[in-house]
């Protein structure tokens, strides 16, 4: 018999149990040939004895090499190696990765249509120009750090953790609530919420709930994309309804009901993603008028309403009488950092039941810790006082861009510019297609990882969206001159 | 006229934007009956000169006193407060709550059927013997703090977070696969994974990619009652299969094929849930054999492989030949803290593509500062002697539970000690109804939020998961005594 005990070498210090390193080290003994097909393994008494473990822990081993194939049991004679071996590479063994593509089909399914409007190439000295996200610089960071050290907080945020989550830390849905009524005109309360990951899961779970295969649900051209393809997903019917100066068209869209059932409608009335575009006032008061008179369901995305230039925001839909029509989601992601995933759903009962439940079957509880700090940083007004200095940023940043835009792009760029949030949209001329400039972009060491559109023929459709708010103005001038450089 | 000026007073400093103050601050006046239904306002531009605000300001209080049909438009002659006015209360003026139950049906929908298994009850004094979660108490706080402090560190996951999410941070996908190869013997790449929030995304994302609805997902009873939610939730026939002292059982399994397609197993094999049985030797080859001659795909949820006590644990069945079949799925989350929600999952190229795409329409991306603390935590090999340090920990307690429960509870209760994992599965006799016991443990300030099941008949159908791991020995026996006390 071979000196097993001396060719096998457990390290009870290794994280690797010592079953798997028993039969990882058999297995390297056949690869070398120095255990040979055929041969007979001792018993498993035997073997715990010889290398002073369990017997079990032999037992396991034994079963690894069994699953794996090196070895077979041979009925009343025991183990014994494989007489046939495949192919072995000495000196190289791997366990095999299994993942190999699937063998069995896998159904066709909505989620394969993959847009990434954007390249991926990093290098530390490339300028990120993105879609409209906060500067990381102005995050509560220091805060959270203290928080992690205050072992007072902990513990008590210990114990709410401790309990199965309903849709979000009760503090913070108290505090949220009456942030909005406060800065909305809504009148709710904490029942009228689900906390999410920021208003993408919200538009996921609401869209989710929503929609059936078969179902219309009515959206912009263009559109925030990730919605459009969240929609797509369910199986329903996106019909599209244009966008100009005003925003949605609200007379396109009173169309649709005569023809077809409408379900749902998806709007960003503040800003509208892609194009910033502020719904007008008339359409406001006609949509809310169609709401009625049709009696569909409405996603209001307001993600960025704390952001404004002028103090002249436009108040919610929801907060005006819709008939728990609309549901109104937000985010506070745009408020803190992009890391800092907090955002809400605000509905009728019915659905804001449905919404804590998928909420939890999509991932059990948010960031206890996050969600506690925002809940205090509200209360304490200082995501407000964050806010007002964070606007004021933004704003000079975004009259800076739009007058370097001006004054170098004018020949290729047209843009509107808006009255809030954290990104222009900026059309290309016709013979600057955007794709080819973002090419262009990324070999000169700029990223424009803004969601873009190319579609000839709507008026929309050679665009980009420039975040400006998470940079300086050297960083954007920096950016505008590689532009300019590549639109010349 | 009215003395605007003095009525109506802006402060500029208050987070509410001026135009809603002017609008709210004119409702209240209507309210208190100083501007009486009937009465013209001055047009926008003398009130833009009285209020000293820009006349696009006054547009839009107007605009949202029209939208709340306080006032109306004359043609010609300006706006005037509505003649009939609705009942007003004064001096208790808000907002009305438009989110009222939905005017508009919603659709019948599968999450319908909410299962929530505990009752919601929180003193501070309570104790709560939750499903088996870590112990928070060795969460790495203190090193989040410090990375939240660390400037060098925070500028460059900020350029990290900067750029679109592939599935979460390439360092953690490099330092997570290496860890599961050694202590797994897989053999993957970063390529074959998707970082998710926890094992809980992890389960909803690989449903929604595999399973249409009418498709059969075939489960253990009792399950993992999140699992089966969402497997409901897709639409999805969900065919169940009995679980013994071996695990699931494995010939029961192996009949479906015979009669109907499966096209998904969900199985626990290392410790199932609810019942912490670990699936034998012999089921698992008969198990790996039906997968390779039906060509099913297979969910493996592996979330507590890392805590076995006794250096033998059973290595996943991914580790074997599958030809891509195996979904295989983690978390970190057990080894850090509830709110450090971080799994993973693993499966064949097709199927990881789909995931990515779908975990980012789901949730744009992770929280970047947590998976960058995580990979270091690999890599510094920190997280192997944070587990080794908790293993310990959670067998001592572990033991302790079994020692107290044999020696209070023998009477009432039936157990087998686990071999790992953080949670003990307890079976009550039949005249100690799992549902009575928990609301007599809550009244007596002992909450059981642990998966309980009902179900009388099934050797499992009266038991209640234990989670031991997050408890001090005093905490332990105290809620021992507590069920002693209601099981007399």
């Amino acid at each position: 018999m071979l000196p097993y005990q001396s060719l096998v070498l457990v390290d009870r210090a290794n994280v690797l149990p010592v079953y798997k390193q028993i039969s990882t080290r058999l297995i390297g003994l056949i690869q070398d040939g120095i255990i040979q097909p055929g041969v007979y393994f001792p018993g498993t008494r035997q073997m715990a004895d010889l290398m002073h473990v369990n017997r079990k822990t032999v037992i396991s081993a034994y079963d690894e090499l069994l699953l794996r194939e090196w070895i077979e049991a041979v009925p009343r004679k025991g183990y014994r190696v494989k007489p046939q071996l495949p192919g072995i590479k000495p000196r190289s063994f791997h366990p095999k990765n299994n993942f190999l593509p699937a063998g069995s089909p896998i159904a066709k399914h909505n989620y394969d249509n993959i847009h990434t409007p954007w390249k991926r190439q990093i290098t530390n000295t490339d300028i990120v120009v993105n879609d409209g996200f906060p500067d990381p610089a102005l995050a509560p960071f220091k805060d959270l750090s203290n928080l992690y050290r205050d072992s007072i907080a902990t513990e008590k945020i210990l114990h709410l953790m401790s309990l199965p989550d309903e849709g979000g830390l009760n503090l913070l849905k108290e505090a949220a609530s009456s942030f909005l009524n406060e800065t909305r005109g809504l009148n709710i309360g904490k029942a009228d919420m689900v906390i999410t990951r920021g208003a993408q899961m919200a538009i996921y779970i609401a869209a989710s709930i929503m929609l059936k295969p078969g179902d219309n649900v009515v959206v912009s051209d263009p559109n925030y994309i990730f919605a459009n393809e969240i929609f797509a997903g369910t199986g329903a019917n996106i019909i599209t309804v244009k966008v100009d100066n005003e925003g949605l068209d609200v007379d396109e869209l009173a169309q649709i009901p005569l023809t077809k059932p409408v379900k749902l409608l998806y709007i960003v009335p503040h800003h509208h993603h892609p194009t910033t575009v502020t719904l007008s006032a008339t359409r406001r008061l006609k949509l809310l008028q169609l709401i009625g008179q049709f009696n569909f369901h409405v996603i209001e995305d307001d993600y960025d309403y704390d952001f404004h230039y002028n103090n002249n925001p436009i108040l919610p839909l929801a907060s005006s009488a819709h008939n728990g029509n609309i549901i109104y989601i937000g985010s506070f992601t745009k408020l803190l950092a992009p890391s800092m995933r907090i955002g809400y759903l605000i509905a009728a009962p019915e659905i804001v039941k449905k919404a804590i439940h998928l909420r939890r079957l999509i991932d059990l509880r948010g960031d206890t810790f996050m969600e506690y700090i925002l809940a205090k940083m509200i209360i304490s007004g200082d995501l407000s006082r964050h806010i007002n200095k964070a606007n004021k940023l933004y704003a000079q940043r975004c009259a800076f861009t739009c007058d370097m835009l001006s004054r170098k792009l004018s020949h290729a760029v047209e843009f509107t510019k808006p009255n809030g949030g954290m990104a222009i949209w900026l059309r290309f001329r016709e013979q600057y297609p955007v794709n080819k400039i973002r090419d262009d972009a990324a070999r000169n060491g700029l990223l424009l990882t803004g969601m873009a559109f190319h579609q000839p023929g709507n008026p929309n459709g050679n665009g980009i969206r420039f975040g400006f708010a998470s940079l300086s103005e050297e960083k954007i001038e920096w950016a505008i001159d590689i532009l300019l450089k590549i639109l010349k």
